[in-house]
């Protein structure tokens, strides 16, 4: 549980993630909150200041726990066993210093220089609603200023894997930090995972996301709703068929129908477990990637990848917040 | 759930509390951990920003949650349906926003002028161990800067029972602030509440805490180590026989053995209920509290104040943190 990782790290490392780096705002509500404002449930909306102040104002209690979908996704690699480093942005403020410390506490290796001025550290309000989903609203603050400077060519060349979000496809800056990213990651000769997710994300991005993908993506991950928006179709066997062969790997996940992962020659597919207890579905694609990548650096059949991304989204839906209390490693058996 | 109360309240205030304004760094260790960062399991260190630093970066991972042991009564009173006002210092930074927002969104008046200056606003990591004890590490912050200027005669004269908590007792403008306080709701009429907080709270002022007691104190709340502290006695039943008559009205919680309410003439009794799922003892003596004061406020007897202070205890000890998820209402029953 020690957490003085800068530095500390002499071999490589099995994930390098690319995310927006945020603190989570848990707060339970009910159907009719969401409805009052305009929120579509189990999306993710980004707001400016001002419109995340008075949605804020209006939020009943609340847990505050680090979070950032490829940052939760290193945390729980890092949990499973795996070396893991993250590069993205906070600025030099409380938020700040609670994210860096959660993910140094986690074992990912961090040091992204915070941003001394400008926009606060990101932060995302997720409304909870008594069915366990979760309808998230994030102001981006800092997170906006990733550019690529943030390029670590030094840490791309060290990790086998890099991993980036589709949600930090938001400003130039960031779409050609990404963009060079993965330019070099080929260069070095890794495999690039990409996350498609959020279904308004896959709208707004949909031809970037697409050239992105079919130029350089080995490893995709979607949601059902997710790849059926990148398909532009309603049927799930159509949105699979259309994305075999795009990219080397898609592990699509399907909440309570189990996860699948498809190539251009094999579709393998792993129920989901029965969860008894399931209290936020915060975090369940997030860890699902933690699993599923974990097994990859691993060197294990898509199977057993898959069934790894199951059990650890089975874990995290039973506590709140994407950042598991318990360490995950005896998932790995 | 609507959090617009300041100024929206016509009537008067059943409790107002003065207390520490601190936000929570909640984060599991164990037995070992508070070894080496020599911790006495059970109790609260109080350490400058440095230390405060270097135990940070030890924690593992965290959630945080708006705290404060006053703060924590009347957000569960507030939950109970009482009406309820807070005096606090935070400054205006990120964890003073989250404090006031969590207070306001308990339904808690509570409009402190935040510190624009100095140092942050509180926090307190709480390390929680597999037994479920917390075992707490305060860094006052803003804290610190309560004085008598933060008295607010209109708030004291519209409220029924003030109630402050021992932890506040620390600079010579707290103290000050603290007897103003009650000199005013003495000359108002009202009902004085205290909590003796700590048994190293109580080693360290235990004469001026007497001095207070003996004169002023109406109902005095204290869990079995700190009254034995106070009475400086290992023995408990000659703890009860040293406050009585001492304060009207002594609140004494046990954990599993229950609590007692103690008067001059009577000992009332209430036996814990049984909790099979304990997570987190953090909030107990708080929440008992908040069930107690709720009690009085509502005229019942001492037996049945005690008895809805055990039930909310109950229900704190079940969850992390020391604000309820869920609403407390249903308790009163």
């Amino acid at each position: 549980m020690t957490n003085n990782f800068n530095g500390g790290f002499a071999s490589n490392f099995d994930v390098l993630g690319i995310g927006n780096a945020i603190v989570d705002i848990l707060s339970f509500a009910d159907d009719k909150f969401l409805q009052e404002n305009k929120l579509a449930k189990g999306s993710m909306t980004l707001v400016d200041e001002e419109q995340a102040t008075s949605l804020y104002k209006k939020l009943g209690q609340t847990t505050e726990c680090s979070g950032g979908s490829v940052a939760n996704s290193l945390a729980g690699m890092a949990s499973l066993g795996a070396k893991t480093a993250f590069i993205g942005k906070v600025k030099n403020d409380q938020l700040g210093a609670i994210f860096t410390h959660d993910l140094h506490a986690a074992g990912v290796y961090f040091d992204s220089k915070p941003a001394e001025n400008g926009a606060a550290t990101a932060h995302c309000m997720i409304c909870v609603t008594p069915d366990a989903q979760r309808t998230m609203v994030t102001y981006l603050g800092a997170c906006s200023l990733v550019s690529e400077l943030d390029n670590d060519e030094a840490l791309i060349a060290r990790s086998s894997i890099l991993y980036i979000e589709g949600y930090l496809w938001d400003t130039e800056e960031a779409k050609t930090a990404i963009r060079s990213s993965i330019t070099l990651a080929k260069q070095y000769g890794k495999r690039v995972a990409f996350t498609l997710s959020d279904t308004f994300c896959v709208d707004r991005h949909r031809a970037e996301f697409l050239e992105l993908i079919k130029g350089d993506i080995d490893i995709l991950f979607a949601n059902e709703s997710e790849i059926k928006s990148l398909a532009q179709t309603e049927d799930f066997d159509k949105a699979v068929t259309f994305i075999r062969g795009k990219v080397k790997i898609a592990a699509i996940t399907r909440s309570e129908k189990g996860s699948l992962a498809v190539t251009e020659d094999t579709i393998e597919t792993a129920p989901a477990q029965k969860i008894a207890n399931i209290v936020d579905t915060t975090g369940a694609g997030d860890l699902y990637a933690s699993g599923f990548l974990f097994g990859l650096s691993r060197g294990w059949n898509l199977l057993e990848c898959a069934q790894l991304g199951n059990k650890c989204a089975g874990e995290i839906i039973t506590q709140l917040g994407a950042r598991s209390q318990k360490p995950l490693h005896a998932l790995v058996a």
